[in-house]
């Protein structure tokens, strides 16, 4: 068996460690390094210290064969990483002419002034590969030092994204054998990971020895990740299907996608396959189900529009809802969710509709109805489907999770509307 | 001086290896540990692997004092966690019977029967100290080796958060004799970071030595954080308020909040102080403008509601947008943002009103309005104000950004409107 390429990803800077920003470039790099073979073994921050950089480096490269390193590079005062590198690599910093014409560029086109910073940026260390970024004005910088690649990247998500796709990947792709690490994904939402395990325990306990499962829960779903590895892609994507097509017929009412499907990908395809047109009237949710939904590209071929009906006057004046009914049953309640969905429906003129209403927190609860109430809505020309939700007293969570089952609903409504239909 | 206590922060998972999920654990880890001056000076993931997490803890417990673990802990099949806890505490695993108890009634509460794998979760390292996790099924633990503390903790954000705020960080306040680290972050829209560090160079450089600056650029905004170390809490509170006093005349038009403020909580202070109200209607955003307006606990005391406008027919149909202007600008153009913005605070009867039209991205734009072309406007009871924005390619980033900007015109809206409110 060829021996896989293993890699470390390592961020240098306090804000990462102090917590003041979200990374989420080391997620997508552990993602790109994995669907091309190479197995992200460690992932280490360190802070903007020289010390624990050089520390970081050198444990680093008696464990891996690709390092990639992001942060530290900026205009600013607080970034000591190219000097660091220099004692690392033994050397000195030096103006690159070709650096500096990339970023004189950045700036004139933008018809923006070059600050001395700037200028700055363009001095590398005299033995490092210079990578050209395109889309930034930080170079990327490429070392070898006894077998180990290092790569230095900039740390804003976009530029680093694309040093990745269209410098790195491809020169670590024709550099190394590497095994396949394949992947392949079941999307569940609607049972708990331990019912879901012990449904299929007699066939992950069948499964191939190089065939892995894992379950990963998020928001209400768990994804069911099946990793093989092996030298033969076609035979190993076969292997997958097969184990696939043994998984389905046990959990099948609980499956909404595979592998990238999301909820609101997979309904945009039912809804284009059906050539309807959707709407959303939301209250607790407050747009996020419509953000959700348009967040996807060519949603305009289906989705209408939304009425967010955040108070009660909305609710009536705009989706007709009627004052009687929230006198009544008040606003979060079936009638109203019924009322939202039919209303949004007729006003912005779609074949389907959904709506929410409920108690999203962390006020706002009572004894009959606490926090994590939740009442959503399907509307369809012939008949309106309801569901109550009974959720935790997370408000971000409760958004989450409402978005998920109010499209699953809409999933199901459309199935059943046009069974045929596929996604 | 009184020398500070070191901390690393570990995930075990080969989900977050694989970027098959988003760590946010991590982060919000070291902004409170940071807070009650506990320094973070390494963050490192490794694999569900036996001698991985042996080597990482064998690594981190000659860096630091105390090390928090999250993650590898649950229901499923691939938690080999707790048994390499044992190799490397040198015990065994056996039921804890009060955290027996507690996952009992945890499933009992909710109606829900108990798998094997459940009560497996009780099983701990005999020589831990069991921290009762109250918010989900998998125990917290606490060891103590040769003078290092390791806290484990389960992976689920919600039930590491509470485990950590009432069990864990508790019990190192009052363990740790420690310096004070101090915060305190200016936060900045519409100027580059090249152009603030220049505006502000001579301040910076003013600094005295024991009061860092570091500059966090995140989607248009610039946050500038202040950190000052030191062990009197007022004296450190007074002397960074000085710094930020000297820094405000110099870059007060950029300055939106302090700290935690963020647009959407800005502007909610500014319209409850105002007894103002609020509505949106959004076309290239979708929602989303209005998802965040919502995010803020109480905003249903401003926030009236949102038109979601996806299509022409429902700007005509529901906004009132002329169909000539649309006829005649196109969608993404000021007289359509005005009329919308017009449009919505007529028919959601607001005081203010919020409109976004662009193209977001991918696809969508021509020569005469490329991808990143968006248009918003802020309606007010006399005048309206539009704005240009000329974005980039990227459709999350341009969402962000037209969000940012859409609020900030409104916050620069309601300031004009009443200078003397106070946010």
């Amino acid at each position: 068996m060829v021996s896989t390429i293993r890699a470390e990803i390592l961020t240098i800077g306090d804000e990462i460690l102090f917590g003041q920003i979200t990374d989420t470039n080391t997620q997508w790099i552990g993602a790109q390094l994995t669907d091309i073979g190479i197995r992200p073994v460690r992932k280490t921050s360190v802070g903007d210290k020289r010390q624990d950089i050089l520390d970081a480096f050198k444990e680093a490269s008696q464990r891996v064969d690709v390092i990639i390193v992001t942060g530290g590079l900026g205009p600013t005062r607080d970034d000591i990483t190219k000097h660091t590198f220099c004692e690392y690599f033994g050397t000195e910093l030096q103006i690159n002419e070709d650096a500096l014409k990339l970023i004189t560029e950045f700036f004139n086109k933008r018809g923006r002034a070059m600050t001395e910073l700037n200028i700055q940026q363009a001095a590398l260390p005299q033995n490092c590969t210079y990578i050209p970024n395109l889309w930034g004005t930080a170079p990327g910088m490429w070392f070898e030092k006894d077998n180990v690649i290092y790569v230095s990247l900039p740390g804003v998500p976009y530029e680093m994204k694309n040093l990745m796709e269209f410098e790195i990947l491809p020169r670590l792709k024709s550099r190394f054998v590497t095994n396949i690490i394949q992947h392949k994904s079941v999307r569940t939402i609607g049972i708990g990971e331990s019912f879901l395990a012990e449904t299929i325990a007699s066939w992950e306990d069948a499964l191939p020895e190089h065939i892995k499962l894992a379950y990963l829960p998020h928001f209400g779903q768990v994804k069911l990740r099946l990793t093989a590895t092996g030298t033969d892609q076609q035979l190993i994507d076969a292997q997958l299907q097969q184990q696939v097509d043994l998984l389905m017929p046990l959990i099948e009412e609980y499956v909404f996608g595979f592998d990238k499907d999301e909820l609101e990908t997979v309904i945009g395809s039912l809804l284009m396959n059906s050539n309807a047109t959707l709407a959303t009237s939301e209250s607790c949710t407050g747009g996020y189900v419509a953000s959700q939904i348009t967040s996807v590209p060519g949603s305009s071929r289906y989705f209408e529009g939304s009425v967010v009906s955040y108070s009660n006057a909305i609710k009536i004046n705009v989706l007709g809802v009627s004052a009687e009914t929230l006198e009544r049953y008040g606003a979060v309640s079936e009638q109203t969710a019924r009322e939202m969905a039919e209303g949004a429906r007729k006003v912005l003129n779609t074949t389907f509709a959904i709506s929410t209403t409920g108690i999203a927190g962390p006020d706002g609860g009572t004894a009959e109805k606490p926090v994590g109430t939740v009442w959503i809505a399907c509307a369809t020309p012939d008949e309106t489907f309801t569901q109550l939700l009974t959720l935790r007293n997370d408000r971000k969570i409760n958004m989450e999770l409402t978005n998920s089952y109010a499209l699953n609903l809409l999933r199901k409504t459309i199935l059943r509307y046009n069974p045929a239909v596929k996604s």
